[in-house]
């Protein structure tokens, strides 16, 4: 991973009021030089990681290639440890930033039995009772998750060694 | 570019009856070594483009790094072009695949007056009639956007010359 994800200026920037400046967003379970990752609280997808750069970017090509592809590469650990770890059936990865436009990827195990499936996360609810019932059982992975994730990041080649 | 987005053996996987393997999937603006660009028919967001591998692949994790990160560069390119040429409030870029498990990138232009904005395209509408004038206006610009992909992609480097 590149040594600082800021751009040019190597100035960090922050937008007051945006909630991604304001404050973590979530549970961070790992910090590195320039994003977290956090879980945020979404109790119907247990497992759901957010990748969040810690400078305040709306898009992803406002930032130097090197600096994206580090994001990425934290972005792809994310979904392998999901994936080993909560048998997703599939895995959703997306950067919308509409309502908060500071760059976050949202890395979401995604179930044939969840709430919203085959839809987005973002889309009306497909079932509710049982889908509830399956995330409380999903959520015990959740502490091998954060170990997993852990593991994963720690032992990550930085960009500077390569 | 790598010479083929394919895996360790080399073999382009198909699935007969998956449409992203049966057809292009919209119109074909460019064709690179393992993927293409299309426009889908989204009358509310002109613009939206779709990075599409041609392998049948169904996560970004299952492709060698360096396929991963080739096809990215094909996306990012694509976020580019659409904030140089179609002025919009804020990219959206996704890979789902609930419904269509083939790798397949959303690069959406978003407008704080589009149809859903500031939800997510899956979401529900936010307003009707405006945004379609507003798209109609809009859908003029989608001819330069096209150029303007195929010349940025014709000058990308490959990664055999990097």
């Amino acid at each position: 991973m590149t040594k600082t994800m800021t751009n040019d200026d190597g100035a960090m920037r922050r937008q007051p009021g945006c909630p991604l400046c304001d404050g973590p967003g979530g549970r961070v379970v790992w910090r590195g030089a320039g994003c977290r990752v956090i879980l945020p609280d979404e109790p119907d997808y247990p497992g759901f990681v957010r990748v969040v750069l810690d400078d305040h970017v709306a898009e992803m090509t406002d930032l130097l290639p090197s600096v994206r592809d580090a994001l990425m590469r934290i972005v792809w650990e994310a979904e392998a440890c999901l994936r080993e770890v909560m048998d997703p059936d599939k895995v959703n990865v997306a950067s919308l930033g509409n309502m908060v436009a500071h760059v976050h990827w949202h890395v979401i195990p995604r179930w044939r039995d969840d709430r919203h499936f085959p839809g987005s996360v973002w889309s009306a609810p497909q079932r509710q009772g049982e889908a509830l019932a399956r995330s409380a059982e999903r959520a015990a992975r959740v502490d091998t998750l954060v170990q997993r994730l852990q593991a994963r990041l720690a032992a990550m080649p930085s960009a500077d060694a390569e």
